[in-house]
């Protein structure tokens, strides 16, 4: 954990948070902190700030917030990703929440398994607490917004575009395929606009849905001369682009 | 198994290799294949090639190797690796054979917990499982060179100056560390200089640590501005420096 996610159901009043979970377990165990100590903490889609440590007991940790930091904004991305087989979406959503994303579709695929839209890691207490984590990793404190689209062509050609109005723009959209012509770096990527990038199953989008996508405006591009496991291939993605993305030092 | 990696103890004589275990599962059950069809498969530290099917049992399945291609030599990077918790080592060692890293040094770290170093996912039969399911992830056939470093500074001192007069020259040294002043985009890296990349544990480096890296010629840069977990972070290291080197294109 490094940075303690508070959520609204551990407030106590008067800026004061009360912790009986595996944060309180963490505070006192692994940080080993006492009663007037600070730790790092982070509210749930808000500030970042000190927590000032009250009381510590086997049961409880309860702590005072000071100092408050508006969270600085993270680049806007919005991952579309073929629906991975459940033990690799826990991973994948941990990724994305420590990796700043801004949200993900979870889309059906020719080469996605029915069987994974029936997986309970797909239960939203589940894939909120694998976000969480991913959030108390990274140093982040805005949950990523998670939605899952049984159906691939109408939500390319019907849900994207109304996302498009309420999302800034259409965005610049990026489609992750082995053996495209180019790579990240021949993208000239913006800095000011959004980015939409969809990356496909295990066995690579089928031509019909990398026409679909092409048609809807997305540029295919290269990761490198691999293939990659889907965690993998998150992780190297948005790697690739936020660096490219905001360019030189770190911000 | 996007490649079907075969050993010398497949090896049944006159390009003939019989195969008894998952990867003839794989052949009969996903891929469907029968005598007279082809696989892709890759010989160990060797070619790629056309496997083209003899027999096809439950017991076993025969295949003989056609049209033989020499696999392209991957970009020379080598990891040094503070030793992760066993249960993301194995998920690296998938990843950095399915990204054709050259070598891994397993080391030392002040943050590392001396008991990982007792895992039964060092033997090195496991280790190799973990690397071939990578090398067939990935389609490669070049089996990563992984070794254990149990005390660090002798590692960096003494055994670093002898690899770069077997390995190709010192390198260019790089060590991920947030906070770093430069971003991988700074380092203006040359697609003729090997790498070596030093990445740290989960609670990243201590300053001695540092310094000493430092003192070897390792430059600092920052992957962005998350903090990730080890498998992550190894992905979008391996992701970033290799899409920087390569340059724009597929290669």
């Amino acid at each position: 954990m490094n940075l303690i996610i508070l959520e609204g159901s551990d407030h106590a009043g008067a800026g004061r948070y009360v912790l009986t979970d595996s944060r309180a377990d963490h505070i006192r165990v692994v940080l080993k902190a006492e009663p007037g100590d600070s730790v790092a903490v982070g509210l749930l889609n808000g500030p970042i700030a000190r927590g000032r440590i009250e009381t510590v007991s086997v049961e409880a940790v309860s702590l005072v917030c000071e100092g408050l930091t508006p969270m600085h904004d993270a680049f806007p991305i919005d991952l579309i990703l073929a629906m991975p087989r459940p033990k690799a979406l826990k991973r994948v959503l941990v990724t994305i929440a420590s990796m700043a994303v801004r949200s993900v579709h979870l889309v059906n695929a020719a080469r996605v398994e029915k069987s994974y839209f029936d997986s309970p890691v797909l239960e939203p207490e589940i894939m909120r607490s694998h976000l969480i984590e991913g959030l108390s990793q990274g140093k982040h404190t805005q949950l990523p917004n998670v939605t899952v689209h049984k159906l691939f062509r109408p939500f390319v050609e019907d849900t994207m575009p109304q996302l498009a109005t309420t999302e800034g723009g259409p965005g610049r959209r990026l489609l992750c395929h082995p053996g495209a012509k180019h790579r990240a770096t021949d993208l000239a990527l913006d800095p000011l606009q959004p980015v939409r990038l969809a990356i496909g199953p295990e066995g690579g989008w089928v031509p019909f849905e990398v026409e679909l996508l092409e048609a809807a405006g997305f540029e295919s591009f290269e990761l490198g001369p691999w293939v990659l496991r889907v965690e993998a291939a998150v992780a190297v993605a948005l790697g690739q682009i936020s660096m490219l993305v905001r360019g030189a030092g770190p911000g």
